[in-house]
């Protein structure tokens, strides 16, 4: 055995026909390629995540059954769900070897089953008690893991497991098996900074097995959920390589000689893969952000049967930013923005969102809500009259909300929704308003890195020769939601630099007021009042669209905060 | 050992120090009462479901340092979440002895985690491994499960565990260890029928044990969940009694005289809770339904802060039967009814809108949209004459929306929705115009079911000598969205009987269109048609607020299909 090829694929979740037929391209490729076996990713035939479809009657079988009757050249493992063995028993996630002339068979099933953060494994599946080996006919055998099977030896999962998977494969090696390399089938979501982690449970693997370890994982996007590709190998010397980011394509692996090369499905480019030993190659953490919303925001769309998208552009910089991205996932044909100034709008706003449509040469529509606003006020007048303020200026956000839907409903578009992260935390936004639409491109982003995103854009732009799209006025006046006189975000909210902070160690590293007033120096007031609004608005995020997961914990489905619950 | 306790109580998700407060109170009258020992539901001090929150840094310490400092003069069983034994473990979900003057101990923890509908416990806890075995200073030994630990033995959960803890208390018992009782801290969710399942759990177990199995169970809701509560006793003999549903109280118990009453905490009232030996006693089902829904959005407001709410009311049958829940759960001075004529409204419509509103004694606002929806069709106009005619009519819906979000925010109130069940599965609704609100008191409930609570609701009202306030031309006539001239439902809709009765046999028994035309004789094409549609909406339920949950399949926290997914 010397070359082994990984499927990094875009697969469809429930396009059990396409995905059977997108491995059986890639294998072919693989096999014109001279490798000698192929891979896919963790629940390849059915997409990953199936969620509830496996739950669905036939599907499970109607997964095996495209598997068993896939048609490959060359020894092939396919990750795909395993119908149960009583009626009383939950599928298995499993890895299906298919060899040319003999019965196809269960090499193993997933052991280890996340049910943390975005993962709901147990759930949906039974766990296998055993390692997998394959044999193949040559007298060689290779160890088989599927995804998080290969983390608890690294440590790097937020509870112990009782097994460890890596340590059976290695006790196998003792006990006089010999084991050539191990696999890994994966689909591990992407976050920022996942590939660091990555890399040190692959390498952790390959230093106790002594032989090489091989991880393939999926690539693009479903759901909320995004995945970087970036299969990989490591030795047990330390030294990887890997395939690039948000790619389809084959890795090829010379496991002999520590070489590589992926080869893309789009164009049949043939790009090197270099070795390396220390952390793996990252990316301008802005520009690695820009492309994972990209690749999830294209996914999204496509895989939904949406071609072109609407937004409300303000002048704002989420708008400004929202309207880029989806010209980058769509193209500048498929995107609208709607203009739609009031009464409190100002005049830099309207030309700022026009010179930014304008740049990115997308059509923008001009609907002034001037009208409707006064139709709603004469309507609403009592009510507003002695009402709670906030009740007038969510009237505006909701006229505009109703246009965005207007429009994207008359074109058969989706209408998309602008808000950040930091927005969505505090509950800065507007339920039906600014939160109308069918996907939130920056609702994982906080604000501080929509400013990043929004140079990473302009640079972008103007080193392919184009002027840079988002007006440095739109970057540096005081974020506003324009819905009253001379309002702007500070007014009711801290800078974001320090908003963004406490955030993020409350979400992400789940420390309290008093912990993040130790960690960061601020006042512990102003935190403890942050927080009760952080939790007060948990009602406005249920409601939210799916937005690309790009951080370790974002709202939606990883999240499972009790509505009506005792806030503090 | 004669008189046991069962703690019936509303507890709320997160109020470690109200909840506590709650069970010492009850302990006492308990005491008072002779009782011997007390017994609360399961997860008691942190209410149940904890979600996310048994991640927030020192809430499991907090729930237990709660516990072990409650003031109890009866030895007494609490449901606490207990801290782990190790970092890398997760808690554990727990009962704590109480005894005055002995330490308090942790008698068991749960064995079996559901991990299926609205259950998540695998992601939240650690599993323990063996029985729990209360022993009392007078010798006696009492076994303890946590709620799905006894559910094994009966075989009542989608997939078999492989553990049976009541099996474990029966060797206990051949072991020479000798039982007088098995209590188990339940806090099982309602659905419509539940009660005889839970029947039949605490007879099997008590069967098997030989002594007598007591269940205590939560009660009121949560969030989406409702608990109904009817703690139970089965005895070896097939003989049981059961709290009365729906209430706070203490079901009181002599085990060895089989014999058993219910205080209410709220007026002391003695209800006698007689043996039975059939299935429990059931409700009229619409009664039923209507007790669970009226509970559910009571705690929902209760707990969420909100004293009012305000609705859209068209004249229709959802509207009328929302307008009359709210009163049920809220009182008539905290419901507000909006009437909201367009264009297309027909006189009968506003008439029955007002009648009902009248007939409840609520306030009835009427703010026709005409001036809105004229300013909204010139500014939207280009749009709307070349595009789908569907984004007309959601317009309309979504200009309603708004002025029930600008009512509920000008009074602090919460807009709930009206639509049901049935429209919600077909997408028969308009996101951000009839789906804007907080609460869905519908929307677990069935068209055809919605007819049955209106009857019941104007029944209760005439027997209780009030007229009937669901006007009979509401109940008859078509129904209709009035979008449009002469709309009604089955211009696109199937009639509510057809479509009901395949979206159930859909959603609850997981048939496909195949299974579903084989068992009712309906034409495939039609039933095709109608789960694609299904499928293809799962968008619009993805943004819908929570709903009490009655049925045995709900939208929201049980249901995780994906959305950008291959639909067939």
């Amino acid at each position: 055995m010397t070359i082994v090829a990984l499927l990094q694929l875009d697969l469809t979740v429930g396009d059990i026909v396409g995905n059977a037929k997108a491995i059986e391209n890639a294998v072919r490729i693989a096999h014109e390629n001279d490798a000698d076996l192929a891979v896919s990713s963790e629940l390849a035939i059915s997409g990953y995540p199936p969620r509830d479809l496996l739950e669905k009657h036939g599907f499970v079988r109607r997964c095996l059954d495209a598997t068993n009757t896939l048609h490959t050249n060359i020894p092939t493992i396919i990750g795909s769900p395993i119908p149960p063995e009583t009626e009383r028993t939950k599928p298995g996630n499993g890895a299906i070897r298919i060899i040319p002339n003999r019965p196809t068979r269960v090499v193993t099933q997933k052991q280890l089953l996340p049910t943390y953060d975005v993962f709901d494994e147990e759930r949906y599946f039974h766990p296998d008690s055993k390692p997998g080996i394959l044999r193949l006919l040559n007298g060689q055998c290779i160890g088989v893991t599927i995804c998080e099977d290969a983390w608890q030896h690294a440590g790097l999962v937020p509870s112990d497991y009782s097994v460890d998977p890596i340590e059976q494969l290695a006790s196998f090696s003792l006990e006089g098996g010999s084991l050539q390399m191990s696999l890994n089938l994966s689909s591990s979501p992407y976050h920022i900074q996942k590939q660091e982690t990555r890399a040190e449970v692959a390498r952790c693997a390959a230093r106790t097995l002594g032989h090489p370890f091989l991880l393939c994982n999926q690539v693009g996007g479903n759901d909320d959920l995004i995945f970087d590709g970036r299969s990989l190998v490591a030795w047990p010397d330390g030294k990887m390589l890997q395939a690039p980011a948000w790619k389809e394509g084959i890795l090829l692996i010379d496991t002999e000689n520590q070489s590589g090369h992926f080869l893309t499905l789009n164009g049949n480019e043939s790009i090197d893969c270099p070795l390396f030993e220390g952390p793996p190659p990252v990316n301008n953490r802005s520009l690695e952000l820009l492309e994972a919303i990209t690749i999830g925001f294209r996914d999204y769309c496509n895989k939904s049967g949406l071609e072109s998208v609407v937004l409300g552009m303000s002048g704002g910089i989420d708008s400004a930013v929202s309207a880029a991205l989806a010209v980058r996932a769509l193209g500048k044909e498929n995107v609208t923005g709607i203009s739609m100034p009031s009464r409190h709008s100002s005049q830099h706003s309207i030309s700022d969102a026009e010179d930014t449509a304008d740049k990115l040469g997308i059509e923008l529509l001009s609907m002034p809500i001037e009208s409707m606003h006064d139709a709603a006020d004469s309507t609403l007048n009592d009510e507003l009259e002695k009402g709670n303020p906030v009740a007038a200026e969510n009237v505006q956000s909701r006229l505009r909300g109703m246009l965005v839907m207007g429009v994207a409903n008359a074109r058969g578009a989706m209408a998309i929704t602008t808000g950040n992260k930091s927005e969505l935390a505090m509950g800065y936004c507007t339920l039906y308003g600014d939160m109308a639409g069918g996907y939130s491109p920056l609702g994982d982003v906080w604000k501080t890195e929509v400013y990043e995103l929004a140079k990473t854009i302009n640079s972008e732009a103007v080193s392919s020769g184009n002027v840079a799209p988002i007006n440095e006025s739109t970057m540096t006046k005081p974020p506003s939601a324009e819905l009253a006189p001379e309002q702007t975000d500070q007014d009711s909210l801290p800078p974001y630099e320090v908003l963004d902070s406490i955030l993020q160690l409350h979400m992400e590293e789940g420390l309290d007021a008093e912990a993040i007033s130790g960690f960061t120096g601020l006042d512990i007031l102003l935190i403890r009042d942050l927080l009760r609004r952080f939790s007060m608005n948990e009602h406005k995020r249920w409601q939210m669209p799916p937005a690309p997961r790009v951080s370790q914990r974002a709202f939606g489905q990883g999240w499972r905060q009790p509505l009506a619950a005792k806030k503090d």
